[in-house]
């Protein structure tokens, strides 16, 4: 299993409070920028000058940053995060982002925005972009957030178009099997539901140095 | 089926060049952007400087916007654009993105480049990202480039952690029966192949009137 760890690193709470509050409010402005880049109707002068300027602000942030991608660190106090998360992550521009809401019996719902950078057919989810977020929430459900879960098989059926806007994911076990968690999910938007999934998710046998630090989102999804 | 229509819209060839030549290196610098938003260590002022900054740029480029999503147009020519779309779209910064080459016997591949911002295990990248990937090269797989298909079912065998940077996705047709067409598909990384996924596309009934003008990677994936 070639696989880069979860890193236990000397961050306090505060910390991550701050950096988060401090990041947080530049990747949603990036969102904006994201989804204004693919609906512009400005011409060459306003965006020559929105190229460069972004280069600039593009190197500033640069000139001190980590090597790589942002990875799954966590700290003594058991907190994780998950940054650069391609779903969830809170500095992710490209992610929606999606919040994931743990109800009472062990189901999960994420309700998610979906703009014109989730467009696939016209007016509608990239049915892809559907099976990213089902993905997410389905591991985070296997792994009820206190245990390691990797995908195994993902079963995806297409039942409705989902037009752009508002979504809602919902997720839940439906067995347990060994080292086997079986989860189902749908994906519900205007039109009603769009997708039904089904998911094989495998507990690995290592696992057990991790599960007392993965008490979020945060995992290996 | 509820679902915004492919659009015809009075653009020449031309046009649809300047406008991609305009906004494909908007795209591009936003898309470092994003990555830099995840890596960066910058303090307050720099990033609080960024926010402002950033904000104001999205404000010039929303001026004049066409209003929802960029949709999949086509003109007089036959010629199709998706600059939105969650995989391939050309303005799409959060799209990779990823550039599907056809080869001789109508196989698909495409290599993509995946950085800070598809990230899901440390270091790796997210299953949902290789679905989203996946479906989209299968989708344009089953089309042919000459004909509509819709998504019917996918299911994904997770067989190796997929470790971020360079993979490469390969998709062919593996068999027809009636409206529907089997399609397979692999993505591979520097540990291997990642994933194994297998898809049955529906031929819709009503796609006659889209089948001339779908000529390009365009289709509704």
């Amino acid at each position: 299993m070639e696989m880069t760890a979860f890193k236990l690193v000397e961050v306090t709470d505060e910390e991550v409070d701050e950096i988060e509050a401090r990041y947080g409010p530049l990747a949603e402005a990036v969102r904006h920028l994201v989804d204004a880049t693919i609906r512009s109707r400005a011409g060459d002068d306003v965006v020559g000058a929105a190229v460069e300027q972004i280069q600039e602000i593009t190197a500033q942030l640069r000139a001190d940053q980590v090597d790589g991608a942002a990875g799954v660190n966590y700290n003594a106090t058991g907190r994780a995060w998950n940054w650069g998360n391609a779903a969830v992550g809170l500095r992710n521009a490209a992610a929606p982002p999606m919040d994931v809401v743990h109800d009472a019996d062990g189901r999960m719902h994420a309700d998610v925005l979906l703009g014109a950078a989730y467009e696939g057919p016209p007016g509608c989810v990239h049915g892809g972009v559907s099976a990213l977020l089902l993905d997410h929430i389905m591991g985070v459900t296997a792994s009820g957030m206190n245990r390691v879960t990797l995908t195994g098989t993902l079963t995806l059926r297409y039942v409705n178009p989902l037009p752009l806007g508002d979504v809602r994911l919902e997720a839940w076990i439906s067995g347990e099997e060994g080292r086997k968690v079986f989860v189902d999910a749908t994906i519900t938007g205007s039109a009603g539901v769009a997708l039904e999934a089904h998911g094989i998710f495998i507990i690995p046998r290592w696992s057990g140095d991790f599960e007392a630090v993965v008490v979020n989102d945060a995992g290996p999804t």
